[in-house]
């Protein structure tokens, strides 16, 4: 790299801290070596004083030089260490390499009609006006119509579109719920703890507490209740709501996966058993489309939305507006119940199909069962491991499984969710548990 | 809607709940009518006392009747007056309507090649394998390496794509980083105080200090420090590098706009002078593309990683994938240069087409400036009136001005942004802005 002094003058500096910057980089100036001094560089390059002088104070805030009292500049070893710390980053996380992942909730390469996706996409593009400006703070007002009349007539949510509230992600929606319900602090995870819930309660102070009892928050996913997908009863809802309203207790009502049931209509929600009040609802189409595509809503109580709106307008929608839009369409043109059907048609394929080759190789060493999600199979195998040394046995085959919350002693019991892992890969994986067991 | 009892038992009280609600919604079962006895529906209906029951309890648990003991049950007028709310709801906010926003960061109609952007998110689109997870919590590994490259050459930054973050805004990144800065708990808004930032503080329970001195993290936007957007000097950026590093404060450096400059290349920013440590830049795409992309990153110093790494797996990434492709192919083939020169040159345009219609108007009467900024003119105007009561009455034609921060008796000072507003309106904006002078 040359010196070019044709440029305004407000930037020669820059350029000599660029090409200093630069040898000493690639180590063509090495640790330790004198700089030529302020007066000798003006002379060399034919620059003022202020130019060499700012340069070099660049250099040495940069950490690339440092100055030694009567006597000069010199090079650090600075841009050396930098390096070796980034050859040493690179090499990190050599963990295990997991193959088959059963714990996953990514999508299955067929659960997805992305042509259909892309037709909405490019037609919300065309759009070009609406996307010249950052949008409705709390997603665009048709999306939020849209969303409203889907909750009303599939979920019996009690609602309007001002309640409620788009996000990129549940996450996004608890970083805007929690600064308005900070007059409560205590959560209780009342089913299958989430983690990625906690972090963000704890990240704002919450108090995740082990005792329903103390909880002034109840943090429910009533149609996902336990890895198997297991679904409340509309009585033990209307029970929870009752025994709730009278402490003063907030319900977040986590509705994710509730259509993906095998027995079952979906429950009504307990937002609109509550008739709209003390419950935040929360959803995702994450699930329903695909993992990368970051749209989800929450409906806000009646209470709580005067708190928001006073907020509202300082907090941009993180959601992509082209998604939104697309969504909107997608959900208008009915498209959504053709997905749903599609997945469940899909996953309760894989799931037979997995029961089935479990059942051929295990035989009566095993007992399957599937449970009310579309997507999981349970396993009892016969086995002196525990679930999670059988876990973590399968994970140096390159098998993760989910172990089971129950322990019984002379069984692994094990989960496995059938979204991600083709079909094709079943036995191959199956003939692998088999080795383990043994 | 009439009843369909050839589906599963289960759903049946669901149905009954239906038929009810939607009777009660639209008025057809009015408030006080009583409903008819357990017994008797069971009889018309040829149901189960329980499907029945459950019926009734999911509508007086919804609020739709109401149990008076030893009588039976009537409807409410909790649908009622739900109607009545939602048509108050509508007709809220008739605020005057804002006809030129010169406050607005919305961008121009003519700044964005929108067909291009489209072949990128077109082509992102059709990597349909990698729409099926969610991705990477920290952003796509190939979008932190592109904008690595891009921040080390253009902002002389000092980082590792390990070390950026990204996300969908810069609140949601700063959702990420006040969690991991903890231990420092007062903020000092250094430059132009920005309310999106201060509300995120806040809702972690952070402090805003009034006073330099009482602060542990520095919130700076050296490269926009007023609304004229006043550029710091590199002397000035090293001196609070300086003085920050011996009370071991952290700094925030908020890099936005900084390609939009006048008359000098843009500074090096405070990340890279500092060698890459304590500060934690921040920037955003949104700007420099269009609004509703929200694409935003941050680079961690090292100190901040490994504790961003211990938590980052339950952290979600906010930003859409597909946008996170399509920007990544999009810098790499070069484009963001050339839409840099070419909001440059519009925005420029527009801001030197409106101090002329300015001129023209007011003669004499005003003077008329502008900052490093491209898309901001800043006007003294001759008026009684302060910079606030300006603004005020300009809204009430309809125009949104920025009242400057400088107050002189005998002057109303303002600023204009010229970036939403198109230029063929300026003249008429003029004309009226001489009403009000009068």
């Amino acid at each position: 790299m040359g010196l070019d002094f044709h440029s305004p003058k407000t930037t020669r500096y820059l350029q000599v801290y660029d090409y200093y910057k630069d040898l000493i980089i690639h180590g063509k100036l090495e640790e330790g070596t004198k700089m030529p001094s302020i007066r000798r560089c003006c002379e060399q390059l034919g620059l003022s004083k202020t130019t060499i002088e700012t340069a070099y104070l660049c250099l040495a805030a940069d950490g690339y030089i440092i100055a030694r009292p009567q006597s000069g500049y010199y090079v650090t070893g600075r841009a050396a260490k930098n390096q070796a710390k980034k050859a040493a980053k690179r090499q990190e996380e050599p963990k295990q390499k997991i193959l088959y992942d059963f714990t996953s909730n990514n999508a299955d390469e067929d659960s997805f009609d992305f042509d259909l996706w892309r037709r909405y996409i490019k037609s919300a593009l065309r759009q070009d006006k609406r996307m010249l400006t950052y949008g409705e703070s709390q997603g665009e007002y048709e999306l939020r119509e849209t969303i409203c009349n889907y909750v009303i007539n599939k979920r019996n949510a009690v609602c309007t579109p001002e309640q409620i509230v788009i996000g990129a992600g549940s996450q996004s929606l608890l970083n805007l719920l929690c600064p308005i319900i900070k007059d409560k602090q205590k959560v209780y995870f009342h089913d299958t703890p989430f983690a990625q819930g906690i972090v963000i309660f704890e990240d704002y102070g919450f108090e995740i507490v082990e005792n329903f009892e103390d909880a002034d928050i109840l943090y429910m996913t009533p149609s996902n209740m336990t890895s198997l997908g297991d679904v409340m009863s509309v009585e033990k809802r209307l029970e929870i709501l009752k025994e709730s309203a009278s402490h003063n207790r907030l319900i977040i009502e986590d509705d994710y996966n509730n259509e993906f049931r095998y027995f079952t209509k979906p429950r009504p929600c307990l937002q609109g058993l509550a008739g709209g009040e003390h419950v935040v609802y929360l959803s995702t189409f994450s699930k329903l489309l695909l993992p990368s595509i970051r749209l989800s809503f929450m409906i806000l109580p009646y209470d709580l939305l005067p708190l928001y709106q006073k907020k509202r307008a300082l907090y941009n929608q993180t959601a992509s507006k082209v998604e939104q839009l697309a969504l909107c369409q997608f959900l208008r043109d009915g498209h959504l119940d053709a997905q749903i059907r599609k997945l469940k048609r899909l996953y309760s394929n894989k799931t037979k199909q997995l029961c089935y080759e479990l059942e051929q190789v295990f035989g009566k060493n095993a007992s399957i069962s599937t449970g009310e999600s579309v997507s999981i199979v349970h396993v009892k195998l016969k086995s002196n491991l525990s679930n999670q040394e059988f876990c973590k046995k399968a994970l140096q085959y390159g098998i993760k499984l989910i172990p089971s919350y129950i322990e019984e002693k002379g069984y692994a019991q094990i989960a496995l969710s059938t979204c991600e892992v083709p079909s094709n890969k079943f036995s191959e994986v199956v003939s692998l548990l088999k080795q383990i067991k043994e």
